[in-house]
């Protein structure tokens, strides 16, 4: 990567018990990064923890000075497993509060008499929390310093990303291209070694897989340098043509 | 969780660029997990880190010190990103070389000829490793200590687990039982943290989701005592009834 993309970076905490017994199946990792990478932020760290506070402190006060941006996703919902807001206004040492325009938005948002103790909750959030809208279902997320929280729901978490567009720093666009083909790693290793160790701005990710009961390998270049990604694709064509390996077009 | 439970916890750490990058859905966490719960196994933390032998080295070594199981995914092939093997014998501070049966096994698998340098890479791991037996691809998995690395593709990885069974030393079947409600989280959070509140020996999560655009709440118990659940439930359904909430059956 580009030196000025080097301190570019981010990380995500996935708060949620139910990731780790295995009951829901994560994507928002997939859906962040992606998004991250259009914004040329690299994600460098993700860690999945369980609803615990303590946890979530020491996971907080660790990441956030480690990484530009820190995700965190999952428990500010109402009900009593949500305790990211919580947890993170006691990492920062700040009260938990509502929040003035939180409570406004989520007051008008509910019908008249509808405003209960459990929908109040989502409008508490760190004190001097900036908050992160919510197209979906109103409940915003929030931000202190460079902690980002979002919700576990993947579908309202990916709505309030655009909104975060203007409020990310980022570098140049990270690009990738993949090559498919028709061989096992283990045929490509030595001169792909070789070629790697030519590109030192550009990562060479080789990744198996099976497609309709056939092997084959992609490989996958990234790098913030169009021409780069080019000139490193037409090298390791040069050695697929030599060793008569089929490039194929995956489904 | 149990007493005897308390200490038979697990992490994941999952070696990958490509899944830090969003080219990649990771779904091994899931898998294990769910082959964890039937051994009694919690999962506690995952970590999802890039393929840098300074950034797995020290992951290796803080997180092997905390949980009793260590799962690693990724990085074992081939390739010249390939370098799980490698970094965690220098966690270990013992030499990576060929292990006498992991050569044998991978060069009778080759065809005469055909067991170049990349296969063989496959066949070093940290010095005395055990073999993880790999029914899928021969090349085998490997378990030093307390840590057991595993592939990253996750039809490999799954053939893989069975041979663990009989490694791993579990304790009680965690169980769970989902009660999914025709409501919203906000109605229910504050019987619902009343019930929580008096079972300590058992996890509820309360999960929101969107089905054929109709809204709808799943909750989840979680412990290792059968009647305990049993119980739970039976509390939740008393404040649902009197709240005329509608029990649905999710596909």
């Amino acid at each position: 990567m580009k030196k000025a993309n080097k301190k570019l970076n981010a990380s995500i905490v996935i708060i949620g018990n139910e990731i780790l017994s295995g009951r829901t199946q994560d994507v928002n990792v997939l859906n962040i990064s992606n998004w991250l990478n259009k914004l040329g932020v690299k994600l460098e760290e993700v860690r999945i923890i369980p609803d615990v506070e303590t946890i979530i402190i020491k996971t907080i006060n660790e990441i956030r000075k480690k990484f530009k941006y820190v995700f965190t996703t999952g428990g500010i919902g109402p009900t009593h497993d949500d305790i990211t807001s919580k947890s993170i206004a006691k990492a920062f040492k700040v009260k938990h509060c509502y929040h003035p325009e939180a409570f406004k938005i989520l007051k008008n948002y509910y019908e008249k008499g509808k405003f209960n103790i459990g929908r109040k909750k989502m409008a508490k959030t760190p004190k001097n929390a900036t908050l992160i809208y919510n197209p979906s279902s109103a409940a915003p997320g929030f931000c202190i310093q460079n902690v980002y929280s979002l919700p576990g729901v993947p579908s309202i978490l990916k709505s309030m990303l655009g909104g975060l567009n203007n409020k990310i720093i980022g570098g140049n666009k990270i690009l990738s291209k993949t090559l498919s083909l028709r061989t096992v790693e283990s045929e490509i290793s030595i001169p792909l070694e070789k070629v790697q160790n030519k590109y030192k701005n550009l990562e060479i990710g080789s990744y198996p897989f099976f497609q309709q009961g056939k092997i084959g390998v992609s490989l996958v270049m990234r790098s913030d340098n169009a021409k780069l990604i080019e000139k490193c694709l037409g090298d390791i064509i040069k050695f697929i043509k030599k060793k008569k390996i089929k490039i194929i077009v995956r489904k």
